[in-house]
């Protein structure tokens, strides 16, 4: 089933205890469609510069991602990222952030866009999600991200947004800071009431919760030793996961939990290398014999108590 | 199967943002006893002063733990610990420690107890934990716990203990401590190779990992919303699973996964109340409905990708 997404398209740079690149693609619609195009064909709209690469696009187009909603602006500059990731590789630091294009982004969708049933509004201001929102008259599933700066600069939007969508995918630390509460349970519980029917809390390392209406659950993240670039893993996370509700066509909780479990394993191919290096090189085999082995490590047999 | 347990004793006071308690029953030897009595009957070995209730060790022996090993000292004071937690519940800072007799604790255990197959040195100096260790000849598990203190003071004592032991469990902090590296999947790895069979580590409200020979997994925490005061939760972990272990009588790996599983339960309910309160209110059958629970919550069903 269609997959639309909108969000950012970028050049990153980034800094690891390790290593650096410079210039490698990023953005999180860049993320999120190409670990959707493992399940799905995406629509993917963003804004670039003319200093994008159109191997990129290209590239993107080869995994059937549509890009009709890309929008090259003709003497502009593509919105860049230069980060550096501590010792833990979890905490970062934004060293430059140049928006570029992307502060006059104007998310106008071609017209093949708006008839999408499965549409992810990636983190950006809470007004223009809902101008996006506004020209998808067809949606079975709407999930959006967001994240610290549009929490505290435009709450209200915020809070507007959250009454007209499906779900909401959310850092553990944004989830915390929305909610004013240390305890992610009561903070899920407590975002699920400003209106999504489910929230989904990234915890990035330890993994994600969900919150729907009858269940609440923690998922842990596929425990791997090689983290090389975590920037993407959320991106990436929603991607797999609403690509897996758009492959499937079903939005029921059962189809919901393995839909989280797809975003869990598609992330952890993510963080393996920098930019999409490591999801260039898997197919969906590999994340399905991870899924295997996921699975294996979730299954135990505990014997009850006598008596 | 026998279990005995060598550790502190203590009266703790305990501060929250919401609470506090003076004076309560704590110590790694008596969260870790309770814990392991809904499984198996428990040997506690430790030391009081004159001033701890008798009510307690009563307590205790009601449960079917076996005091013999408890000594008291008489004219001493107990182990006292005075802690407060911030407003996220998972860091504390100790406001004050008076290690009263535990500074003279000899730790020479009762005849019976040591014929203990399952032995667990609860957190303390690795020189002691080896002269327990040194007077228990049958055992078929010996598990240790350790911290931060003792990885700082006593690196070569702690190596040595490592090198004796089928298993550590220890903190995330912990271990990235002791192996200077902040990836949880490559420290685990590490520390297996200092000596231990199994590793597990403690990851608080994000669960538990497991380094075996052949596998290594993650086991999320069961979500709560309710945290009143997470003194013990470690210990409690600990209690469960050896508790499990005992009555069980196997250390295979299917075996341990469920034992992590039983005190991944059995901790979830010490944090719900201050000191031993929610643990005495409960019983087997509470732990048991809870692994239903939790079973389901690690359930998925997803299809792989077609072709």
């Amino acid at each position: 089933m269609s997959l639309c997404v909108v969000g950012s398209v970028a050049l990153d740079s980034v800094e690891t205890p390790l290593e650096k690149r410079d210039n490698v693609l990023g953005g999180s619609a860049v993320f999120f469609s190409y670990a959707a195009s493992f399940y799905a064909p995406v629509q993917l709209a963003g804004v670039v510069g003319d200093d994008w690469p159109a191997e990129n696009t290209a590239m993107l187009q080869s995994r059937g991602i549509d890009t009709a909603g890309l929008q090259v602006v003709r003497g502009g500059k593509t919105f860049r990222w230069r980060g550096k990731y501590l010792r833990n590789m979890n905490d970062r630091e934004t060293l430059d952030l140049q928006l570029n294009v992307l502060a006059g982004f104007d998310p106008v969708l071609p017209e093949s866009y708006r008839r999408a049933k499965f549409l992810f509004l990636a983190n950006g201001s809470p007004v223009l999600q809902m101008k996006t929102l506004d020209q998808c008259r067809e949606t079975t599933l709407v999930v959006a991200d967001t994240m610290d700066f549009y929490i505290r600069t435009e709450p209200n939007e915020l809070r507007q947004l959250l009454k007209r969508i499906d779900g909401l995918v959310i850092n553990d630390s944004e989830a915390k800071l929305l909610t004013e509460d240390d305890n992610l349970v009561r903070a899920g519980k407590t975002v699920r009431a400003m209106g999504p029917k489910f929230v989904v809390i990234k915890k990035g390392e330890h993994g994600a919760m969900f919150f729907g209406e009858d269940e609440i659950y923690t998922l842990p993240a596929y425990p791997t030793e090689k983290v090389v670039d975590p920037t993407g893993a959320g991106d990436s996370f929603a991607g797999g996961m609403m690509g897996y509700l758009a492959e499937r066509n079903q939005v029921d909780s059962a189809t919901l939990k393995a839909a989280l479990v797809h975003g869990t394993l598609t992330a952890s191919f993510t963080v393996e290398d920098f930019s999409l290096d490591r999801l260039r090189q898997i197919d969906r085999k590999d994340i399905d014999r991870r899924m295997d082995d996921y699975r294996g490590m979730l299954s135990f047999h505990a014997m009850p108590g006598r008596g």
